[in-house]
Formats: structure tokens, C-alpha cells, sequence
């Protein structure tokens, strides 16, 4: 067979069965192969963003990896920031980048680049097939590769000969590897550092173990111990909610964070390393681990961060302890012309049970995770490469991935116009996905960084830059342009409609919050 | 003062005084230092994929470079496919990428990642700045650099502290270099050689020498020797139109290239090189140029290609030749329900004097240069990397770079969605763009490779990877949503009221061509 149908049934065959995809020519007989292979999904995204980013939120929610399909060193450029985003959040992600034929590349045709080298800044494994014979085995690899631990970028550059030449046949398939048992020596060290500590112990979590899982297990130890319980500014998928122990986020401002830290003794990571500032400020400390604090890894994010948990919580001899949950408490509804708090608590008040939330709303949904820390227990995805452009792709990802829990996609709106085209997507899949646009019409977190730097006031001049009005963006308009109706918001009420409308009916939705 | 201040005063005094920018926290004190030169002209992208082919489109028509500042790794990944086609290009360009301070990448912040990996596929030269005293003269050799010959990407990559930190002075100002002088030896062989082929004998023109002042030193050559004279199928700049040499354009598809070139002897390459396939084809060769012919390069791309020809034509005596131009011939004005050949008919028709065609029509728009070649005088700008999203934002660049004139976009509806964002940026700044989509709502490029490549009848579901529709795309509804007004033309008669309507009023406007 095909080199490229022995590559595609070796995927479906290890549960790689979702492409995402906007294909080109060197991929014609990739794309070929699946009227071969039906059980392969394939989704076109309008823009390799909107592909890359999707597969991270859906590997995030399926828990195993999607594959892409891109055009060659442009395509992958294209795709690059969320494929950067998808290495920062660790999730299995498997990278196919078509390649011109092997003996064509020499001739340096106008589409020749250096695949390697930018997929080499995203990728914890590469391998370029050498001919259709070997094709499936690579894709076996990648497969097995992108599973790490912990889940990474694993590309398979594919020349176009490779495809399209017979000789292919199917590799063995692969399974997901079993999680690597707990480090016994860092148990024990945790636990007795935990003990001693009491109140000046905390608990910094990220990766598998913010799952229901791991916050449970970690609530048995704050419970016994004393210990607080952090989880990083920004997390992978964390079970949050009523009824859950939700932990308290860092902030994203250093200064914030190293307060909230201030009188921590031990400070144990649990899927995550210590904690630091996400850029540098003159005059500032760039780690925010407090002076004298002793960082202990209980789990690294290639370890098993649940397991490590369960074998802390038996040396506490914790299993009966009862953790902390969150008590449920919905705000009321507002009223009035719309603030961006009033997003938060019209959500906080209506969420629906076992929804899926994809947090890019940057400065403008702070209050979000607070308020629905005590509304219906949810899914809770943040962007963790800080690429912008990732919250309305990984949407997308998500709704694939689970198409019986409604995803609410929080997206501010300068972020949001760097893959606007994934709302096509979501209308051609018929997504359940309800967007909610914080439309401040500036980049407000450049006002407050420009202010943070010492740079002094800005100029009018330097102000428009970080200006998204003259003219203002219409979300409304630009979401009907691809299928996908909306509502603009600029009172509470219409905040409430719009909302209770994308969360009752099926679909694709959005409410453009203006404010 | 500081080293931002330093760079951007060293920029602005080498001629670069354009910014095209989508910056970021890391760039903060570039942007203030805006604030104390006010001579460069900053112009926001709402992605940065705009932000870098805006910069080509610029340097094409501006003949130097614009810079661009581009937000760490990721945002230079969102600009690099434009970079590709900037590469390709030719064109000067100064590539500055913000990165953490020197200090904090070893804490592998979020955003951290490896900015010279990623920007060696696409820059010819590239230096990442050690401090604040260093970073004007790192500044003035990018812009050195960028001229080549022949032009490049330039990349500068500037740490947050060497923007922000005191010691900075500026560095002496850069020139363009003079062009390279031509080889007497090379002239000399390549007018022997056409005196003796006569009608087997070939020009392939590209580069600066498919400038007015080339084509019709190639037109003498013709006129004296009996050659033909090509142009590569997509050109960085060429002057066409009516009264002038237009040459011909070699065609896409291999096949068709070869058998216009079929019986040439000699194939004399100025500012280009040997024609290859755009892709490999099973069983089919990618080097174009017929069995036994001689290549000879009269002009590397780094050469000066139009003095190189005003040699030849003095070796030729050719200087008294009167070359062949193009009548002037405009058809009439098409009625009745739209097709694609409508819109070349209604443009040529129409076309003012002295416009600037940005050609990203993809297989809509092959009617185009034909009809056009016999219409006004105009430069006709091609996407030179094939990676597509380059038309709209190098459509904006040229418009910035030449504010008195039209400029006029053809867009395919495909690769038009990659880089959409461009349209707010042309409302933003007022330029005077005409922007045509040609809404096949289709990749009919993909359809067509898919039959060529010898994969047989695409599927339901593989046809669906090259549908544009469910849901349909409504390209006047996105543009009004980004502030540029529009109509949509399902009948001729709507096209010319669309046409005239952009060409006859300034700033932005857009027409979808329903086909």
C-alpha cells in the first residue's frame, strides 16, 4: 500500500482518529488516504492556528493526542504559537508537516524552508521519513513519543514521496504508557517537611494532578497537615467548581504572587517547578519563591502527579482526612449597563453542570475563576504558553473531543482576532461551543505592562497602539461572516439573554460584551 | 539614554522610519521610545502575519526597508510565512523580535522559547543584542544587511534590558549600497550566444530587471537578437501594462512551462535562476528548462540585473532597437451573470494609471495579467513564496509606502481568511486599497493538484477539505465588521458599480466577487 495509508491506519489503529488539518499539495495523498480509512476525522481549519490550537484543547480534554496536518514550513510557521502553547501545557500533540519529495527539495522551489529547524523550537521529538517503507513506523513513534511523559510535540515530517510511493504497510500500534511510579525517597522527605511546617507549608499544583483527582487528594493533605494549597496562574485542565477543593491561584503579577507565598516555608511542587514572573521588570526579582523558602518537587511534570499524591497522603495517613471543598454560592443576576465583573457573575449564576471553560479573557475576566469557584463543577482550561490566540482553537479542540458537555469559550477580544477563523470551524462542526468576547477594544494589559516597565505615560501616539478602536471590531458581524450567530451586549439583560441562549440551545454561539 | 531610544533614533536616520508592529510586554520600552522620535511612523497589525507582509508589500514599493517588532518567539511564528515570502522576495526588511531580558530566559517563563531556531529559516542575517550600548550599531547593521545584495530578512532579536537599560548612543546611519557592477565576461558570453540562437534564444526575467527600465532593455535584446522574453510566473515587481515590454509569464503548471519553452536553445536568466516545478508530481521532472538547452546567467539575484542588460545592450548595439510594446487594448465591460473572467475584463477596463496590483487571486485570477497586460500602465506585485496570507497585508504595505497612489488587491477567498485582519488595519490608516475577493468559496487549486498527483476522485469527505462553504464565508459582512466598507457582485453589472465605486473614491473598499 501507500506509504500514506499504511501512516493513517497506524495512527487510527493507536487511537489517533482526529486530524486537524488545512492541507496543501504535499499533502494531497495524506488527505487521499483517508477515503481509505473513514474512521480518521479530519477538520479543516481556515488557518493552521486555529489547527494547532484546537489540537490542544483537545488533547487536553481526550487525553490523548490529535494529529495535525500542515503545508510545509509555512503551514507550520502558521501553526507555530499554539504548537508552542501545546509544548507549554504538555499535552500529547502529533505534528504532521508536509514536505516536498525528497530528491525535489534540492531544486529549492519557492516553498522550500527549513521544516527542522522551526519545528525544532516546538518539538520534544522530530523524525523526517525516509521513504514510504519506514512512514508507518515513524507515525508509531511519534505517536509513542508525544505521550512523553510528559506529553509533548512529537513532528513527523512527511515528503511528499513518502506518500505517495508503494511499500507502506502498518506498524504495531501504540498505547498510552503507564504513569511512572512515585519517587519513595521524595515522599517521605515531603511528608515530614509538610509535618513540620504546618500553616508554612504550602502545595503548588499543576499538570494531572489539578485534576478532581489530585485537588481531592491534595485537600486530605492541607487538611492534616496545615498546608495551603496553590495551583499555577495558569493550568492545564483543573476540575474547579462547588463541592471540589479548587485551590487558590497564583497571580500573574509577580508581586501579587510573592505576597500571597510570603510565609511559606515549604514550598512543595506537585506537576509544576517554582514559581516565576512571566516577564522582567527593571528593579524586579524574577523568581517569586519567597527568601528562605525550600522548594521540595514532590512530583516533576514527567511524574505520575496523582500517584505521588496518593503515596503522600498515605505516609500523612491522611485517607480519612476531609478536605475543604468550595460551598456552593451563585451570585445573583446583574442589572444595569454592563461591567466586565458582570460577565462573571451572570456565568457564576447560570452554569450549567460538567461544562468545559476555556479561559483567554485576559485582563477583563479576572473575576471569572473567583465566582465560579462556587458555581457547578466545570473543566477549567487556561492558555499556557502566554501565545494569545489560542482560547477560540482550543475551544473548538474541546468540543470535539467531548460533544456532550457544553464548552464556554472566554475570549478577549484582541486575543481573539489572532484566530477569529476558528468560529468557522466551530459553525461547520456544529460545535457546542458559547462564546463570550470581553470587547474592551484595547490591548488593556499593554496599558497596565507599559506602566509596570517605568517607560512614564504614553503619547497619543504610543496610546493607538495599544488601541483596537478607530474603528471598533464588530464580533457580532465578524461571527455571522462565518456562520456563527451572536448577540452584542451592552446591559447586564442583554448579557443574561444572550448568555442563557448559547447555554440552552446547542451549537455555536456568540455574545460580544462590550465594555 | 536609553538603548531603545538608541535604536530607534539609528533606524529613522538610515531611512527606516515605518514600523509595521504587534508588540508586546517585552517590547514596551521600544514603543516609548516612539514617543521621543516621532518620525517613525508606527502601524499597528492585529497579527502579526499582517505586521510582515505588510513590511514586503512596503519594501517592494518603497524600495528600503520597513521594520517590523514582533512579540518574542510566538509572535515572530504568526509572522513567519510572510518572512518566507518576504525571503523569496527579495525585499529588505529589518526583523526586530522583542525577547526577555538577558537575565531571565534561564527561568524558562512561559513564553521562553528559541527565537534564533525559528528565525534562521527565514533570515539572512541575524544577531541577538548583548546591551544597551551595542544595540544602535546591532540596529544599523540589520539595516545594512537587509540590502544585501540581493535583499533579506534581517533579524535583530533585542532582550528587554538592552532596551531599558541607560549607555545607549546612536550609531552611524546606513546607505543603500551601490549596485554591484556587472560581469564583463558573463555580457559577453550571453551576446554571443543569442546573436547565434536568434528565435531559440530566451531572456527569464525577475527582480529588479522586470522594472520599466529592464523589460525595455530587454526589449532591445528581442528586438536586435530575436529572443523571447520570459518573466519567472511570479515576480516581485514588474512595470506592465500598455506601451510598455510585459514579456511572458512563464505558466504555473510545469507541463505548460516546458512546452512554452520547448525549442529554446539558450536561456539567458537575469535576477533569477533556472525554472523549477512549484511541486514534485510522480513521474515528473522539476527541473522546467528543455533537454540541451544552455542556461546562462547574464544577472545573479544578487546582481544588478538592469545594468547587467544596459551591458548587454551595448555589446548588442542594441541601443537604437525599438522594442516591442503592448497596444493598448481594453475590452468592453462585461453584463449578465458574474464569472471569474469578468472581473480581469471589468479591471482592465477600468484600470487608472499607475496602479499597484497585488496579485493573490490563486487559479480565479489567471485571466488577470493577460487582459491587464494591454491596459494602463501599473506595477503588478506576485506573492512570491507561495505561502499563502500575503496579499492583503502586502496590499497595506504598499499603500503606506506609496499614499498617491490605487492600489489595487486580488484576492482568492482562501488565502484571503489566513490574513483577514489586514482590512482593519487599511481602515485604521485610510488607505487607498480596492480590494477584490474572488469567492469561489472553494481551494480549486487543491482540487486540481489532487487530480494531477494521480489520486484519483476525491470523496465526499476529502471534497469537503476543499470546501469553503457550509457555511458560506461573507467577506462584505467580515470587512464592515473590521470598518471597510463593501458590496457583493453576483452579476457584472454589480462588479462594475463595485469597482468603480472603490477606484473612484479614496481609502478602502472591498468587493466580493461571488463566482
Amino acid at each position: 500500500m501507500k506509504g500514506a495509508l499504511s501512516l493513517v491506519q497506524t495512527l487510527v489503529a493507536s487511537g489517533v482518529d482526529v486530524c486537524f488539518t488545512n492541507p496543501g499539495t504535499s499533502e494531497i495523498h495524506f488527505v487521499a488516504a483517508l477515503d481509505a480509512e473513514p474512521r480518521m476525522r479530519a477538520i479543516l481549519g481556515l488557518f493552521e492556528g486555529v489547527v494547532t490550537g484546537a489540537a490542544d484543547g483537545y488533547a487536553r480534554m481526550a487525553g490523548k493526542p490529535a494529529c495535525t496536518l500542515l503545508h510545509l514550513g509555512p503551514g507550520l510557521g502558521n501553526g507555530l504559537a499554539n504548537l508552542h502553547n501545546a509544548r507549554r501545557a504538555r499535552v500529547p500533540l502529533v505534528n504532521i508537516v508536509g514536505e516536498h519529495a525528497t530528491y525535489h527539495r534540492a531544486l529549492d522551489a519557492p516553498l522550500t524552508s527549513d521544516i527542522e529547524a522551526i519545528a525544532s523550537a516546538v518539538s520534544g521529538w522530530m523524525r523526517t521519513s525516509k521513504d514510504a517503507a519506514s512512514v508507518a513506523a515513524d507515525g508509531a513513534a511519534a505517536v509513542a513519543a508525544s505521550y512523553g511523559p510528559p506529553g509533548q510535540v512529537a513532528t513527523l515530517i512527511l515528503p511528499a514521496d513518502t506518500q505517495w510511493e508503494e511499500g507502506g504497510a502498518p506498524a504495531a500500534p501504540v498505547t498510552r504508557p503507564a504513569p511512572v511510579a512515585p519517587d519513595p525517597d521524595r515522599v517521605v522527605a515531603v511528608a515530614r517537611a509538610l509535618r513540620e511546617a504546618g500553616s508554612a507549608g504550602a502545595l503548588l499544583m499543576n499538570g494531572a494532578a489539578v485534576s478532581e483527582a489530585g485537588m481531592t487528594l491534595a485537600g486530605r493533605v492541607a487538611a492534616t497537615t496545615g498546608a495551603r494549597v496553590f495551583t499555577d496562574t495558569f493550568v492545564t485542565r483543573a476540575a474547579r467548581g462547588a463541592g471540589r477543593v479548587n485551590g487558590e491561584r497564583l497571580p500573574y503579577l509577580g508581586e501579587e504572587a510573592m505576597a500571597l507565598l510570603s510565609g511559606t516555608r515549604h514550598l512543595v511542587t506537585v506537576g509544576t517547578k517554582a514559581p516565576v514572573s512571566f516577564f522582567a521588570y527593571p528593579g524586579m526579582p524574577g523568581e517569586l519563591t519567597p527568601e528562605g523558602c525550600h522548594v521540595l518537587s514532590l512530583a516533576d511534570p514527567s511524574d505520575d502527579g496523582v500517584g505521588a499524591l496518593e503515596a503522600l497522603v498515605e505516609a500523612l495517613d491522611a485517607g480519612s482526612a476531609v478536605p475543604v471543598t468550595e460551598p456552593e454560592e451563585r451570585p445573583s443576576l446583574p442589572t444595569g449597563p454592563l461591567r466586565a465583573t458582570y460577565v462573571a457573575r451572570a456565568l457564576a449564576h447560570m452554569l450549567p453542570d460538567n461544562a468545559i471553560v476555556v479561559n483567554e479573557a485576559a485582563t477583563q475576566g479576572r473575576p471569572v475563576p473567583g465566582l465560579l469557584a462556587h458555581s457547578a463543577p466545570h473543566d477549567w482550561l487556561d492558555l499556557m504558553g502566554g501565545a494569545i490566540g489560542q482560547g477560540m482553537p482550543a475551544a473548538t479542540g474541546a468540543a470535539v473531543a467531548c460533544p456532550d458537555r457544553k464548552v464556554i469559550s472566554l475570549q478577549a477580544d484582541g486575543s481573539g482576532m489572532y484566530t477569529l477563523q476558528a468560529l468557522w470551524t466551530q459553525a461547520r462542526e456544529s460545535l457546542d461551543v458559547t462564546t463570550v468576547v470581553f470587547s474592551n477594544r484595547r490591548y488593556a494589559i499593554l496599558e497596565m505592562e507599559y506602566q509596570r516597565v517605568g517607560a512614564g505615560d504614553p503619547s497619543p501616539t504610543t496610546k493607538s497602539l495599544f488601541d483596537l478602536s478607530h474603528p471598533d471590531l464588530d464580533w457580532v458581524g465578524l461571527a455571522r461572516s462565518m456562520g456563527v450567530d451572536g448577540v452584542r451586549a451592552t446591559t447586564a439583560e442583554e448579557l443574561v439573554t444572550g448568555l442563557r441562549r448559547g447555554l440552552e440551545e446547542g451549537g455555536p454561539y456568540l455574545i460580544e460584551a462590550v465594555l
